[in-house]
């Protein structure tokens, strides 16, 4: 039996909840849960926001494990590795997209809690597909949070190829913009916080940013007008979008990976300045380990507040009051 | 003196007008008018709806003409040529823009018929770095429209790397539409017409189109679900762009270069498939030459309506019935 926290009903708070995962299927890998990052995904999934959770729920998709069993035809991990478990935990791996290596955009993935049970556990299943060994100097008590929220601000660097020479806007200074500040100054980039949040502001300039730009502030905006090659948006609220599309240099992109509402722009200057707006979801395996390679390599690691798993709801109390800073995580 | 065509006022019909254009500056290039193609965005400066209109208003930005004046310090054009004007005349070229060969992105431009007079004349000047010789196998009567319908639908595919393999939509079957038929079936794509005519989707197959999508059936929508890699929209008004966005497969995107409204588009689906909106202006003179190289090799031609420049008024008035096919070139 595996033990988990599990959420009874939406909005429902987590109790200690054991389940029988059947045999290890072909293919599997069967993780000993080490760390279990809570990403506000989980906070959404919990409450059901997109109609797509099933009860009870055991949230968790930023998990770092031991492996502790693999199934049958799983060539390339092996007991006794460390390894993380993201969002996906399958892909079809015969799809377009699968067979291109985009696996995050394979129509038939599986989730790692939707509709199956997640990392609030002792234990954890996903497909070796999805499973990705920790190079050595990442820790597996904070890597966690790179295996959602930091390959979702690191995958679009490289599917948009920004640049060492480019000028990067980083919009939200949390849980993923506090990664994207780190990883894109160690990229090369020359890198602007908009926050509206001075202690945020003091922060940032010590994850890398080199310019702060104060989000509630127009003469801000107007002061870095046509200069950045790349905006990343964090946040899922509304926001003056529009002003944002302004901030960015000729062929610019602003690209948003946080859940926001419907987004409107003026058709004229994205014209004029053939400018882009887009979005991407996590990365694909093989992003994710150059992700951690380079993180490695630079020493990024997410900000981390800890808490014992036992206390998962008083950790999912800190992520509704919207204070961590910057990553929660659960320590087996 | 030269001999032109002007409005007087904001919607005011076009009369005989003379000018002096003084010295042939440095740098500049006199063409004698061969063909003027008439854009839809003449018939935007007429009206002044963009309140960037003086008068009396020269309009005309695809002209083509015989070189028969270059000024000082022009060295790669020369007297006799044939060479065709677009939207831009000049650009600064010394900016960041200009120096990377994307001169249509200049921020210090200077377009054809914005407070100076284009191409509704016997003569018309642009600065040699805007002016485009023909090569052979182009058509001086028919070339005009190339210099902006058609480099604005040809540009895109140059800067956003559309491939021979890519499935491309085209909305609007017009002006710009018909000539992106032709130039995506030429560069190898699987291109697919929006429409909802019948006669222009019997059209759309002769310029190239290989499937119609009836742009008013939602069924026709569903069957080409997730299939588009890239869709240009060259029309000016509102569509049910979610529903576009739903024709792109992961990593496509929805391309605009007619000066639509305000476009809104729901940020998730953008997420989950890696979507991108975006737009583009006319292309920098060297993708203009590359376009006309291209043009000749492949036989691709505007399909035109030829008036006397002397009947301008009434190509005008084909114009706003909206019935042109596909556009209108006046001769000289």
């Amino acid at each position: 039996m595996f033990k988990a926290y599990a959420a009874a009903e939406a909005g429902g708070a987590f109790e200690a909840f054991e389940y029988d995962p059947g045999e290890l299927k072909a293919g599997e890998v069967e993780l000993e849960v080490i760390s279990s990052g809570i990403c506000h995904s989980d906070l959404s999934m919990v409450n059901n926001d997109w109609g797509m959770t099933t009860y009870p729920f055991v949230g968790g998709h930023e998990v770092i494990g031991k492996i502790v069993a693999v199934g049958d035809a799983v060539e390339h991990l092996s007991v006794g590795q460390v390894a993380g478990l993201g969002w996906f935990s399958n892909a079809c791996m015969h799809c377009q997209q699968c067979m291109s290596g985009d696996h995050n955009l394979c129509g038939s993935s599986e989730a790692t809690i939707v509709g199956r049970h997640g990392g609030f556990a002792d234990r954890v299943r996903g497909h070796a597909n999805s499973v990705v060994p920790l190079p050595e100097g990442v820790d597996p008590m904070k890597a966690g949070p790179l295996f959602c929220g930091g390959i979702t601000v690191f995958n679009p660097m490289v599917q948009f190829d920004v640049r060492p020479t480019d000028r990067v806007g980083v919009i939200g200074i949390g849980g993923l913009g506090h990664l994207a500040l780190q990883f894109l100054s160690k990229w090369g980039c020359e890198v602007t916080a908009f926050t509206s949040s001075e202690s945020k502001a003091e922060e940032a300039r010590g994850l890398g940013a080199h310019h702060i730009a104060n989000s509630r502030d127009p003469e801000s905006f107007k002061s870095i007008a046509g200069s950045l090659d790349f905006v990343i948006s964090t946040v899922n609220v509304s926001l003056d979008w529009p002003s944002y599309l302004e901030t960015l240099s000729p062929k610019g992109r602003l690209h948003v990976v946080g859940a926001a509402p419907d987004v409107t722009l003026p058709v004229f200057p994205m014209i004029l300045g053939q400018k882009s707006l887009g979005g991407s979801p996590v990365g694909s395996p093989s992003v994710i380990a150059t992700m951690l390679d380079f993180a490695a390599r630079h020493g990024i690691e997410p900000m981390t507040e800890r808490y014992p798993m036992a206390e998962i709801n008083e950790a999912f109390e800190k992520l509704r009051s919207g204070s961590p800073r910057y990553r929660l995580v659960l320590a087996a």
